[in-house]
């Protein structure tokens, strides 16, 4: 099948990158996926150094994230990761996360855009570089649901304000796509998140943030398990939203 | 000599782990070298798999970072890591990071000590698994100068208070020492860090904090290129210093 088109990346967890629960923080674990993206995209002649000399950029749109289990302190774990599709605007990644014996834990989607760094317009994918990303694609599978639209529903909880400060800020000098993850489930209790795992994450990127802006973060209850989160720059413009679905931990 | 105690380790920076300036993040590298020592204690006989059935675990006293220059987004570059000295209490590790070719471009020292988990007293170094600890010590050299005792002196500047969140928190329930780092640069303004660089950086350890606790960050200025900062649970305990020692950034 489309087995050489598939990057396969071996990690391990170290100590210092796992939750109160012993678990992969999940912002570790985004920066994983990202971060693979990328060297795959750059072994297939779409990565940075093609983009980066015609003032482009990858700009993430969506990602989900969905786990049946997360890795654990010190485990060695495989992500592999694939192109599914492309278009002019988006193109779609697949992904796999698996246990050092190759069996599947989690699985993961994102999609992702090119824009012209100085304009922020979008570029149409199938021109870079001789329209090479399309002979890229494959039909490796992914059986879990899209990235969901994020329409934002159920009950509202709370807000949190937050204050952007110089470790959420990345190299093109808008907040971290991974730092959204991290601040939305600080949102909730320490004995929720003990008690519970984070079985599905799904968010969408709407505008960039910047340093110093406060950041609103508005929590909504669809369901005891299930939650979604606006987040607001200076309350007006969006930047992201996500959903979250829970699963209680099983008790020992 | 004993080359073949110190530990070597290729590591590469990811474009999600480096801040505005694209150099490493200070938390990024942070979290390295605790890693690194992590491996290295495990190869050879006094790791966390022997110290958990003991019910003991490694702690981090001091840690000093002194670098010439940061590792850039994409860069690989290794850390070794070797023992310099081991007493009772305290045992001292050192660290050189290296580009590709094997150029240092920085240094690191850190102090450690193992406590029971329960009791939380230290333990006797020298009896852990019949004292293999002597033997693994080394001559190499590490030129910068060890952790200073940061002994609070200065100009009081101001105080930030951060309440401690979820991925503040570690697997032992305490805040994550490289957490304290991040959370201590955040105090500088980006105008501030977007035209100097960490040149050097200690910090030491005094007593734990812990989930939903608030911080009490007092700086200091000893100079207009060092800083101190204290850290004070519940604005009581001291629970970290720190001394950062800056350098401006030749103007390109």
């Amino acid at each position: 099948m489309d087995n050489d088109k598939v990057g396969r990346y071996l990690l391990q967890t170290s100590p210092y990158h796992v939750d109160v629960n012993g678990n992969i923080s999940i912002g570790v674990l985004g920066n994983h996926l990202l971060n693979v993206a990328g060297l795959h995209s750059e072994e297939y002649g779409f990565g940075m150094s093609v983009l980066q000399p015609l003032q482009c950029t990858w700009v993430l749109s969506r990602l989900c994230i969905e786990l049946y289990r997360s890795p654990l302190q010190h485990e060695s774990f495989w992500i592999e990761t694939w192109g599914e599709s492309v278009y002019k605007l988006f193109s779609n990644r697949g992904y796999a996360i698996k246990d050092a014996s190759g069996t599947s834990i989690g699985y993961a989607k994102s999609v992702w855009a090119v824009l012209h760094t100085e304009s922020r317009k979008p570029i149409n994918l199938l021109t870079i570089n001789e329209g090479k990303m399309i002979g890229c694609m494959t039909t490796h599978s992914c059986p879990i649901e899209p990235p969901n639209r994020n329409n934002l529903r159920g009950e509202f909880l709370r807000t949190h304000e937050y204050k952007t400060v110089f470790s959420d800020i990345d190299i093109n000098g808008h907040v971290n796509s991974i730092k959204y993850i991290e601040h939305t489930l600080d949102l909730f209790p320490m004995e929720m998140l003990k008690t519970h795992r984070l079985k599905r994450y799904d968010i969408a990127y709407v505008t960039e943030s910047y340093y110093g802006e406060t950041l609103f973060f508005h929590l909504y209850e669809v369901n005891h398990l299930e939650y979604m989160v606006e987040v607001k720059r200076n309350n007006e413009q969006v930047a992201v939203r996500s959903t979250l679905i829970f699963e209680p931990l099983a008790v020992e």
